[in-house]
Order: structure tokens, then sequence, then C-alpha cells
């Protein structure tokens, strides 16, 4: 891996959607509920995503490839004495790209950012069959402390 | 209860703010983590909530009393189709109240609330020991699908 072009990670733009949208669908969970053949929803939702200032969407490229995606959310709250926190939501990483330790990079830059926002708690969840993940999320120093409920409208 | 003063849902405002914290704190998990002694960190925190469109904190009153709080977040997003979801977070119903039936007002009132805001999703985590609020979430249509990770800062 020493030969490989560094990794960045950045705000995600229009012209990511295409890598983006392949990442959420080449996924067990992701397969039957994305379009990459469509991406007009996606465009418009990037769009509402930059027009607010409490969403960072971003990418981790290397060399010009982009291999993963990762929406930080800041959220105020009152509770914890008026204490803000961060969601991380839609973490994806390239086939190509896991155990490259791009995971950990990605979960670093999301407490790294939470703590330039303020944020007192960086929360996330995960699916209960992402046994994988709950323990990548683990090592990193997260408790799994709560259920997470889902309601679908 | 059927001589109770109506129940009404509107959003929070800094004068709701020392009802709302006695009910934080009034909490085995929030006794710890709040101060209702000094609300300066609350009254800053709601300004910021305030100045967000993607935030709704709301009490429930019966009368002139404030006997609940709940805040619900929208969060745009990309995966599913770019859809919209919503959080709720920071549910309380005043020791007074339980068995009244509010906790299922509340929850119907954000469902509906993120109908209109176009939400395909209603999302909330609850600390594993709050079993009794997982049976209350599971009745209302709820799926504890997820785990739930948080990291202190």
């Amino acid at each position: 891996m020493t030969e490989n072009p560094e990794l960045t990670i950045r705000p995600a733009t229009e012209a990511d959607l295409p890598a983006i949208v392949a990442m959420l669908a080449d996924d067990p969970l992701g397969a039957t509920r994305e379009s990459p053949e469509d991406l007009t929803p996606y465009v418009a939702a990037l769009k509402r995503l930059a027009d607010d200032p409490h969403q960072h969407v971003v990418v981790a490229v290397r060399g010009e490839r982009v291999v993963g995606t990762l929406q930080l959310t800041i959220v105020p709250g009152l509770s914890r004495k008026g204490a803000t926190r961060s969601i991380v939501e839609g973490v994806r990483v390239h086939a190509d790209e896991r155990g490259s330790g791009l995971g950990t990079r990605f979960i670093e830059w999301a407490v790294e950012r939470s703590r330039q926002e303020n944020c007192r708690l960086v929360q996330l969840t995960s699916d209960v069959t992402r046994t994988d993940a709950h323990r990548f999320y683990e090592r990193l120093g997260f408790t799994a402390s709560h259920v997470g409920f889902k309601l679908q409208l």
C-alpha cells in the first residue's frame, strides 16, 4: 500500500455523486434502497445538504478516485447542560479500500471535526446485522449504550 | 382525568426553560448530567436551536403548566435515494403525567411533523436500560433494528 497516492478527505460535490451512490448501492442493505441509474434525487438532496451549515458530507479521495463517503450532522440540544452532539451517518468505504485504514481515518476525522464544533458527544447507529462494524466502533472507543429504533413513513 | 385542562404542544420559549430543565434532571440518567440551578447554558442552547430551521424543540402544556418536552431534528441525507429523516431526542414527560397518554401524543406529533417535512424515516435511540421505553416505541410501530453507539468528547 506504500505506493498508493495519499488519501484526502474533502467536502462532496455534485461530480462525486456517481461514485458516492455506487458505494451506497454496493452494500447488502443498500442494494435494494438506492437508484444508481437515476441520480436526480441525490442531486436535489446534495443541494439541501450544502445549504445547511450543520451538515458536512465528505468524500475520501485517493489520487483522483472517490473511495469513501460519510455524513456528519451537528445537532444542538438542551440536555446535558445544552450540549451539542454530532451524528455520523452513511459511512461507506469502497470494497477496494477495506483494510486500508480508511474507516479509522474517517471516524477520526468525524471526531476531530466534532471537537472543532464544540460537540460533547459523537453518536451513530449501526444495523444490528453489521457485527463487524460494531467491533470496529468499539475499538475506536464508542460504547454500545443505546438501542436504535426506526419507523419508516 | 376528564376534568384536566386540554393538552397542547407548542414551540419551547425561554420562559419554559426552568420547567424543561427540571424534567431533564428528574430522571435516573439525567440527574447527574444537568444543572437546574444554573440555566445559563440552556438559554444559550435554546438560542442556537431557535436559529436552526431544522430544529423543533417543543413543550407539552396542560393548562398553564409545562408537562413534557421533546426535540425533533430534520436531517437531509443522500442514502435511500436522498431521503430526509428525522431524529427524536430528549423526550421527557413530567412524573405527574405518566400514563396520561402524553408520550403517545408526543410521538404521534413527531411522526406527523416528520411527514409534513417529507421525512421517509423517523429514528431515535434509547438507553439500553430504559426497557419500558423500548416496549413503548415498539407498540408505536418502531423497530429496534439498530445498535446506538456514543463517544463522549
